[in-house]
């Protein structure tokens, strides 16, 4: 594995093991997930806000509103954290200290800047979409002029990061091992349930079907 | 509804109808996650890390590692941001503009600090080994003194924050309704798979049923 994405600040403090620094792990992850979390400092101390975070090819894209603050901010230059966790199980140890979470996440470290291009404007408006519900972008109508004006959009180039990944069983003590408790992990996933169309939908069409980046339930 | 944890920065700077401040809305769903994502401010720039929140009463509970970055970070008394997101669902609009996602999120402001006393740090350890599995914490074996010590457990109370949630269909443009495209939202939520038990679980011992703060599979 190549060490592309790791910085003094994206290298793991603890569990190294666990980390990884390299662009296709950090993709991967990027890809699997719908929403991510954004990072940002403020004259009232850090925000932490949540927004769907799409990629293509070496940068990712947050979208919303021209007014929104988060991206006013992060286009101004400010120095953000973008971080994507899936979670993948819960860790049942037997000792109360030895719980944990299997999950996979990104940390991105980075210099956001507005995207002022139509044509990267658009390509990014379509990423947005297809993180939430992949080919979609292809079925809806596609963005007005006036749209993307009243749209902001910033990039943040993927330079300076990594992945942590984190499966399988519990780590116990020796000792615990013979103690009459069950120890494992339980699998933990996103599904998606039955379309709900809205009162517009012309009788006789039929919900469009995705490849949602997580399972469909049975 | 009350105001309890408005303030200015924890007010819904727009969409305003979505937000909430009165303390049983963000429990609800404080308690409905497994995650949330902390962000604090470190010389290198803003930092966001996923870990467990166990709320408390009128606290929620950060713990790992004694040698842990962010955790001590945080013991040292900087601002903190603390985000939990549930995501409920993806909106498929018949504009590309309008593509959304159902949600519920709090966001958490304020400054942590160390927990020492032994009592306080058990219950949190236990809030902890619930959040992961509801009831957990009755069937593992206790910490030991030993590995209290080897825990930073932190609390930040909850006194400042909001609430926001999406639900529903589409908000679309009028002009659009007619449009031959399906529009409505497909929801998303969380499930467990079949318990996988370690190497060490003894023969005939079935693995426990948790109510876990998810639906089950079928």
């Amino acid at each position: 594995m190549d060490d592309e994405l790791r910085t003094d600040r994206s290298s793991l403090r603890r569990k190294r093991d666990r980390g990884l620094h390299d662009r296709a792990s950090v993709n991967a992850i990027l890809d699997a997930a719908l929403i991510g979390h954004v990072g940002f400092a403020t004259s009232d101390g850090p925000v932490v806000l949540p927004t769907v975070v799409a990629r293509l090819d070496d940068v990712v894209y947050l979208h919303g509103a021209a007014g929104n603050h988060m991206l006013r901010t992060l286009a101004r230059g400010v120095p953000a954290c973008v971080t994507v966790t899936l979670v993948d199980g819960v860790v049942l140890a037997r000792s109360a200290f030895h719980h944990s979470i299997n999950y996979r996440s990104v940390v991105l470290f980075g210099v956001a800047e507005r995207v002022t291009d139509p044509g990267e404007q658009r390509r990014a408006m379509d990423a947005v979409v297809d993180q939430v519900a992949p080919g979609r972008s292809a079925d809806a109508r596609p963005p007005t002029i006036e749209e993307l004006r009243a749209t902001l959009i910033v990039r943040l180039p993927i330079v300076e990061g990594s992945a942590k990944v984190r499966n399988g069983g519990p780590v116990e003590e020796p000792a615990d091992l013979a103690l009459p408790i069950w120890g494992g992990h339980v699998p933990v996933g996103m599904v998606t349930g039955s379309p709900v169309g809205d009162d517009h939908v012309a009788p006789g069409t039929d919900p469009p079907v995705y490849p949602y980046r997580f399972e469909p339930s049975e």
